[in-house]
């Protein structure tokens, strides 16, 4: 049969087996879901469904095993390593409408929730009951529990509370085989077998369809404060950080922004960081109300080892929440400064951060390229923003260029080319350069094990 | 070839490879072998081997699949599972010689050992700059980091701290395809590839030899208090545990003990509790002075009114380390008492604590079995301790039908058959009851990925 015949066919069944608002077929439809958070991909779907149920999900992976059409999951769509960009001959399977928050259980302290809830939506439910769910993605306010999960996100707070994976203790899954597992319980503790639920965290997509996510809260902390201290030289900042680290101290958050970001935050909101500054740490701690203030004093005096230009400590929430908006908006500052911002996402060790740092504005300089930096400087995850436009090819070669050499001294450094973004489309073609032969092997075995014919998000991690 | 000729074929190659001080093979220095610190198991390995390097351990699993002698591999054989009992037609491979510490990165708040280096050790180590490895598994003077990472060890601290799998960072593991991989690295955010070291955690030496470990620490928590208190009835100290959590308090231990528990402690050493309490909870506080001041006055405060007998706070450290030691001498206390004591290893959501353990009560009852219960309560990781006789074939019938009842009661509250010990021989007949069918296919089929031919640790978890 024709190709193009047998792929009417196929999409003819699912207007079959779909309500006409399940289900988007018009090119005008498709395009929003044919790119993702990542400037550089674009693909048009066949089709976006929105399944209603479990069985609906079963079905289309039979669907799809039986018509040769891969299916890529997505949430919000808000992937920075076009994880959710669709591929050749695919379907999306937007998992958005499942937005059920299921069960709070204040006694055990978990929260069941269905993936197209939003991080916020779940920060927010906790909040009520003063509890606390700390990963704290910049997407937060959009981006899906799902998409968290598929790509381990993190935040702002990884240094103190780790990552979306430390949160998840339990989740349904349905795999391609056609089976709905439930992996994980609300015990704190459990040694039973190999942990199929740590598999699937992380895995983009590429192994099963998250249906349900059990997550453990915290108690809220009492109180939060906020320290921000401006630099001269993007040594001492990262020289107070360190010794902030080393001196036992683990800050709820520690921000930094490299001077080309500060110029832009102070074009685009006048947030008032003195001019002369190379770089700028904001520092929050948490918990009870004396140890923060303890900590405050503390760390505001390590600061003033690093010859600071200004240290301003939050008088109380307003303030606050001032001076965090300033860091909240980078990367729209940066947004603005050129056609196409393309934001990376590597880690180091955090002895390596100024040496990691001072590497790529020299990358930066004999490339030619613009690229600003802010980062999670207490967990070593850095941001490196490159300031491109997609339409100059001459430019965007510089810039591939560029962006490899930052990702390659990541990886001599014992780094990671990415943090908490994943690895998608963006990145595969460095991941040969983080991990052995036999390592990337090993998941392309384990992707054989669970998705055989390729169904779920081909060509996302790996080829 | 006659099976057994073969075998001494193989046997005496190992005698040529290795030298004499890395090799056992007579039957008198097998036996301390041939179990584990699990009563009811027993088998002769064919050999003990002691590997000296990663080249010895691939030389050894390609002898083990030239000869189809399987490879038991063990640290210091305190698997309370069966983990580290022999399989038949198998050798020990013993890493309780790699004990070397290999670095402490103060920077970065990490260390590095070998797989044969104790929990104590590398506590003691961590101790030294003021760092702090909270993992407390109670094998800890002698258990191995290298079996703590095999069965994901936990300990007291889970409640706050969580287990090993939350301090594991890296990784060297030797796989029987003959490869050395290194997974993890020192970022504390990574979010390339699928998760590779959280499988290897908690395999149980199922997929392969762990040679490094690359762990996390943390600062040391500055202050630490104890309370102890006794109550009438176990629902008070059950209620009052539960209220603790429900109250927004991560204390960093609060630990339980059942009035058969308590009589034996007192026997055993007179702690002193009063002998109409029919359970008593330990509850530990850590962290900056003033919040554990505060503290140990809420939870104080919630426990009165749970008409307690009795409540002591610690006054300083030396009454606080003689009111713990209460609590460490359980097993020792509970191991007097009967010829074969059976160490078990439930946990359940937090709250169905009081169900659980009444139910395990009536369960004692109806077989006739003694069943002590202490358990790590904030985390909901019970012990119930069953007095048994392996000589007694009538006895041992009915300790096995309760056991069987406990497990299934645990699994029906949507517990876990093991919250610590990991499965290993003597659950593998119950993870059926807890694993859907296909979970438990996936766990085989990912053996079967990355240990093909059984070399390693056969009939473990599963068959």
């Amino acid at each position: 049969m024709n190709r193009l015949v047998h792929r009417d066919r196929a999409l003819k069944s699912l207007t079959e087996h779909f309500p006409k608002d399940c289900l988007l077929l018009q090119k005008e439809d498709l395009i929003p879901y044919s790119f993702d958070a990542t400037a550089i991909f674009q693909r048009l779907p066949l089709a976006v469904v929105f399944p209603r149920h479990v069985e609906d999900i079963l079905w289309l992976l039979q669907w799809s095993k039986s018509n040769h059409i891969s299916i890529i999951p997505r949430g919000s769509g808000t992937s920075l390593c076009g994880g959710a960009v669709p591929a050749e001959n695919s379907i999306v399977l937007s998992m958005a409408k499942w937005t059920k928050i299921l069960e709070i259980d204040p006694a055990n302290l978990t929260l069941l929730v269905e993936p197209g809830v939003t991080t916020q939506a779940i920060q927010q439910e906790a909040e009520k009951y003063s509890l606390f769910y700390p990963p704290d993605p910049g997407s937060y306010k959009i981006s899906t529990i799902g998409g968290n999960i598929g790509h381990n996100s993190g935040g702002i707070r990884g240094l103190k509370y780790g990552v979306t994976r430390n949160y998840v203790m339990g989740m349904e899954v349905v795999i391609p085989r056609g089976q709905v597992l439930w992996l994980g319980n609300k015990c704190m503790k459990d040694s039973a077998g190999y942990s199929l639920k740590d598999l699937f965290i992380g895995s983009e997509g590429t192994l099963g369809i998250v249906t349900k996510i059990l997550l453990r809260l915290l108690p809220k902390p009492k109180a939060r404060r906020l320290i921000v201290a401006s630099f001269r030289s993007l040594e001492k900042a990262s020289e107070a950080s360190s010794a902030i680290i080393a001196s036992a101290l683990i800050p709820s958050a520690m921000e930094f922004l490299d001077q080309k970001t500060i110029h832009c935050i102070e074009e685009y909101s006048a947030a008032g960081f003195p001019k002369e500054s190379e770089a700028v740490l904001l520092i929050e701690s948490d918990g009870h109300p004396e140890a923060v203030q303890e900590e405050i004093i503390q760390i505001s005096n390590i600061i003033k080892k690093y010859e600071p230009i200004e240290i301003k400590i939050a008088e109380d929430p307003t303030q606050q929440e001032k001076l965090w908006s300033a860091r909240k908006v980078a990367f729209s500052a940066l947004a603005r400064k050129a056609p196409t911002v393309l934001l990376e996402d590597i880690t180091v060790p955090r002895n390596v951060l100024a040496q990691m740092i001072r590497q790529i504005q020299k990358i930066s300089q004999e490339n030619g390229v613009e690229i600003a930096v802010y980062a999670h400087m207490g967990d070593g995850n850095l941001h490196p923003v490159f300031l491109a436009n997609e339409k100059d090819s001459q430019l965007m070669t510089k810039i591939n260029k560029a962006m490899k050499e930052v990702f390659l001294y990541a990886i001599e450094l014992n780094g990671t080319i990415t943090g908490e973004h994943g690895v998608g489309l963006a990145k595969k073609e460095f991941l040969p350069f983080q991990y052995s032969k036999e390592s990337l092997e090993l998941l392309k075995e384990i992707k054989n094990v669970l998705d055989p014919d390729h169904l779920l998000n081909p060509g996302k991690i790996f080829d």
